[in-house]
């Protein structure tokens, strides 16, 4: 009612009464709640998409969490893995400013879902304002009532054998003496331990003791809560977040110069992989190719009878995208490899190139599939005014796209079915991002082991889009990322951002599309330094070998990206025990990576000063300090913290020196001690003191450092 | 349906069938939009809570948009002011990096609605490829079909004369010959403008001629749609974004030393408060002044019969909230004010301050607005251990919340009706935000002109929430910001950042209750460098005076922030004119404020380098370039641009001088030309030329400039 409150008709009240309207409109009780949720981490979209974790990590999260006035806060995190209907909850730690963090530790594969919450603490903000008062010398005979009601209301709520004990914590309260001293300094009986003896306990005993704070933590108010509302959490294996691929043409795979390559010839690669440190293996698309216009040798148009052309020219009257190219071998030769390479700890990846050459089935069974030009003709891809007359690009648009997105899954299911786990998907920028999401939770819905990477080089926030609707790993920009103002600033945007919740960059020095500038020009060096760039600045990392160990460098003209004899167009024989292959340092680097959990994340990567800008120094480090991390990997010794710092030069042509300044803190090492550093690379021991070392690569010999750092052991070699 | 897609069934496709299992869910045609929309701005809590404006501001609206592939958009703003049915569209231009922007100008008071939208550029897409096409020499009669098909649909969409003549246009495109330079060469009729003369217009003209893109920019496509749904925008008056605020104790406004002010004592201070150039006169509380317990002065718990009381212990038997002070008269007297204040363009701001002394009627009306203590006593304010036994918080936790909010709305209906448009509420940050949320948007519903600036000095992140709940205008941490870093980096989180959607700060050198130390031992350097910053660096500002001009500074006791003979208890009475007052500068300041329309927004704030720490040096510009200010005030001309260059001395005790390097581009300057400077302060007048000058500031002079920079004018003095 629009009427001055009653009382307030005074003589000096006397203004004309305001018109009469009708009574406001009072949000109903959950409208009162007064704890504010914000800035959650992670979060995706506010919650549009979901973060993303790999089994065996503690998910940390974090948000603002605060209330009107003074009143302290319980924050919690729930958590709910796949198919639970009960949550398991976590209280959240106080950062400061508002900040609140927890963290709980994921075993399951699939869609999880997470909550923060908080409610008004009132028996924490008493017991706060209590202290307060007796410190002040107070009487607190009054505001000893007002905590045992607090805790007769947690009594009623929690019933039972606990109700019983708050009740007689209250009694207590409300028999204790009026006066001050004697009030907080009297005996009780009750929920005091007195197992080690030790004076008689007191009210203040039982009011700031552990034991009363924890049995009223264990019965949570009933009302009054604020609620993020659940979110979701994708776990994927532990793949996901640390890999290391390696891609190869199985048709250039056979030992013998001259015989296409086969499944089984790959099978007979895998101990070369294994000694790698491989662990998975992706082959371009592996179905059967096109003729018609079919390219030659370097994409030319014309190609002779015998050109085998590009594998992602798919499907000719041997089948399409759930077939194999005969020559290649067979369905089951395929599943075989798969088996094997599992079996020595690599997955098989394969490509999902959703186009067809023209000589697809799907051109012929599902002309609605495709766009037709007026002419009757089907649009080939193109990007005008270029032509790509060997590939028709599938027409999302079409009337039946029903069909055409379930054709896609089959093709997915298929491919499942025979034991495949991991998918690398080409072009995924060039297809509606609305199918991605859709086609990859239903894939994951069942599979939530499989594994995606979105082979997609294009504009940033497509990227990151792709990466949101469901991707599980990305390419990105790597490549051309060279200088140091590059590369740090490129690696903040993907580590140390929002970016890092859903977006796990997987680093290529090359791929058969990509040979950079540099490694066309930089040598031995240049292969080296961007070798060890990728391995230990990103936990996923991959190269396209061998021609990268054999360091395959000639462009197909002056400004070109593309391989001379490019392997997308030409059967190549490769000599993989050539002296000059660098084989064992990549073998080498993964062994590190393997043996370092610092390196298996990407969050606690930091850079370090180094006084001269073709050197790079940056850190990894996996502490037990930090909460993120905690037990995500029970297997490896918490009192171990293992500290990974690396050092790079980025100019393949000149030996580069200078001063490096670690950030010693950020190494868990105490800057007033001496400490260990192993080079992993070399072999070499050195023991520093102090934040600042001359470091000197060649990169002739090995353009970088591996550093492990750590506190001294006496009993290990300095 | 699980099965591999028709016509795969080969022979190296015979693995084992997978199983049946049901048909994967299919999203709705809606699920299928392709283009994506993110990075809104301005947008507070993903649309939680509205964003703000001011009538005569012209919004800006940005946004990441793009889509699959390399299709052009569609990208548009739409908006819809209070009452509106309909959107008014506005088409957004880009950025690059896949970022939109468009503005609308907002001239209603009011919640006004608006959204981005985008939808794939079917038309523009087809023409950019046709231009490459053609560039390469291609054959363009198939496209130019594919163009009729795309013109002929929108003809459809379009029906009448548009679609009657967008289907003549189709038709020449079908006509025209095959053949490349002849089908973009040959003449056409129809659309192309040939009224000035010049050779017959060929197909090209047709197709990339203007006239046909805006005929079919006029027909938007009828799906495919993406849409960030509607979201709120609060427009208030422009004095929300741009306001000079003056804080008075009614009753020390008396002109005869030892008589108690009165209201219509403040009228008679307009002419002085005009004078300063203020345009909002703050009131602390007006109402009635509780006994019981009443504080006598600086605060001392032993009120002696003649000791006034502190204003914010609120009722009386006289009255509550909705009553006035006997002393200062009727509350016809305040509604006079309000009026005559008006008239002379100052909006007088009442004190919205949530308590009561024991003395209020609500105490025995409505008991259970107030926490009573076991004991039956009514708990009193406090932050234990500090007790404040003069004051009753209100209980918004009463389980007689609904009549408690009510009364609140009433109250501000109240004096709403008797003309009051502007109230300062004290402490909001101690009543549930979800209250606020609720009252304002109440009150604002029915008088969207209603501004409330919240007086919350607490954690960072509730005064945020305060201002995303509602509040117009907020108090800031300024008082303490005194360092060079310490401005640039506040103000750089106030203006740069989604912060400005939401929170619009008020700089106050001083209130009431903070006596800064810097006021206290800097002398009259520091009022008036103190002065400069606040009503510079912030369109809106106040002081609390006349102890600000007249620079009061004796604290109550060493460290305290409080005055000595606090006007929060005491009656005091000022001399106005003497000689040492500040009046005059804070005039010009005022009128330097009033003049630049530069200084009326706070986005276009920029830090120019001075090299000396003592000194600060920044700008404010109100140019054509600025989308988001043009025709923001129609008023002023957009050919004059407005850049505005302040530097302070922010050491009270000495001169400080060094080189200070404007970006010049930041201010619209020629770098290669000299530029007129002139200070408005000192009205002295420079030429200079290039961005490095030098500036020594005197704080007994005047410390600090405030230059207006422009490009010389000939019929200038220089």
């Amino acid at each position: 009612m629009h009427k001055a409150p009653a009382g307030e008709r005074r003589p000096h009240d006397e203004g004309e009464p305001p018109a009469v309207r009708p009574a406001p409109r009072l949000p109903d009780a959950a409208g009162r709640v007064r704890p504010v949720i914000e800035g959650i981490r992670p979060l995706v979209e506010g919650g549009r998409h979901p973060a993303k974790a790999a089994v065996g990590d503690v998910v940390a999260v974090e948000a603002d969490v605060f209330v009107d006035g003074p009143d302290l806060l319980t924050c919690e995190v729930r958590h709910r893995p796949p198919g639970a209907t009960d949550w398991v909850t976590v209280p959240m730690e106080s950062l400061g400013n508002d900040r609140w963090r927890a963290g709980f530790f994921v075993t399951e594969l699939g869609r999880h879902g997470y909550e923060v919450r908080a409610v008004p603490d009132r028996f924490g903000t008493w017991r706060r304002d209590l202290r307060a008062r007796a410190d002040d010398g107070q009487d607190l005979a009054v505001e000893l009532l007002v905590g045992a009601e607090i805790i007769e209301a947690a009594a009623g709520r929690a019933g039972g054998d606990v109700g019983r004990r708050l009740r007689e914590v209250a009694g207590e309260l409300r028999r204790a003496p009026r006066g001050l001293e004697s009030a907080l300094g009297g005996p009780v009986g009750g929920l005091v331990d007195r197992r080690n003896g030790g004076p008689e306990p007191s009210v203040a005993d039982l009011v700031f003791g552990e034991r009363l704070a924890a049995l009223v933590r264990d019965v949570p108010e009933s009302e009054g809560w604020a609620t993020s509302g659940p979110l979701d959490l994708v776990v994927d294996p532990e793949r996901a977040r640390f890999s290391t691929w390696y891609e190869l043409f199985p048709r250039s795979a056979s030992p013998t110069a001259g015989r296409h390559g086969t499944f089984a010839d790959v099978e007979g690669r895998l101990d070369y992989l294994v000694h790698l440190g491989v662990d998975v293996v992706y082959l371009p698309p592996v179905h059967p190719i096109g003729r018609t216009r079919r390219k030659g040798p370097d994409g030319s148009p014309d190609a002779g009878p015998d050109d085998p052309g590009s594998p992602w020219a798919i499907g000719s009257p041997e089948g399409g995208h759930t077939a194999v190219h005969p020559e290649l071998g067979t369905v089951e030769d395929l599943e075989r490899l798969v088996r094997t390479a599992r079996r020595r700890g690599i997955e098989v990846a394969l490509d999902l190139a959703l186009q067809t050459s023209p000589d697809h089935p799907w051109v012929t069974e599902h002309p609605a599939w495709f766009r037709h030009r007026p002419d009757g003709t089907v649009r080939h891809a193109e990007n005008p005014p270029k032509r790509y007359e060997d590939i028709y690009p599938l027409d999302f648009e079409t009337e039946d796209w029903r069909a055409l997105w379930a054709a896609v899954l089959a093709v997915l299911e298929s491919w499942i079915g025979r034991g495949v786990r991991v998918f690398r998907v080409d072009n995924p920028h060039t297809k509606p991002l609305a199918f991605w999401e859709w086609l990859i939770a239903q894939v994951k819905a069942d599979h939530p082991e499989v594994i995606f990477l979105a082979e997609a080089f294009t504009r940033p926030k497509v990227m990151y889009r792709l990466a949101k609707v469901g991707f599980t790993q990305s390419y990105t920009y790597f490549a051309w990322r060279t200088t140091k103002w590059e590369l740090e600033s490129y690696l903040h945007e993907l580590t140390a951002t929002e970016v890092a919740d859903y977006f796990r960059p997987n680093f290529w020095p090359n791929t058969p599309d990509i040979l950079t500038e540099q490694l066309q020009t930089g040598g031995r060096g240049a292969f080296m330094s961007r070798l060890v760039l990728a391995a230990t600045l990103s936990a996923s990392y991959g190269i396209y070998g061998p021609a990268f160990e054999l360091q395959e460098h000639v462009p197909r003209h002056p400004g070109s990206e593309e391989y001379r004899g490019s392997e997308k167009y030409t059967i190549r024989h490769w000599e993989l025990d050539r002296p000059d292959s660098l084989a064992e340092l990549v073998a080498r680097v993964n062994r590190i990576r393997h043996d370092n959990p610092a390196l298996h994340h990407n969050q606690t990567l930091r850079f370090h000063h180094v006084e001269n800008d073709q050197l790079i120094a940056y850190s990894k480090t996996y502490l037990i300090e930090e909460p993120r991390y905690l037990g995500a990997r029970p297997a490896h010794d918490p009192r171990d913290p293992n500290a990974v710092v690396a050092v790079v030069n980025l100019d393949p042509a000149n030996v580069q020196s200078g001063w490096l300044h670690l950030d010693l803190a950020a190494l868990g090492v105490d800057p007033g001690r001496p400490y260990d550093v192993h080079d992993l690379l070399t072999d070499a021991h050195y023991r520093w003191e102090g934040p600042d070392n001359f470091v000197k690569l060649d990169p002739d010999v090995v353009p970088a450092h591996i550093f492990r750092v750590r506190r001294p052991r006496p009993e290990e070699p300095t």
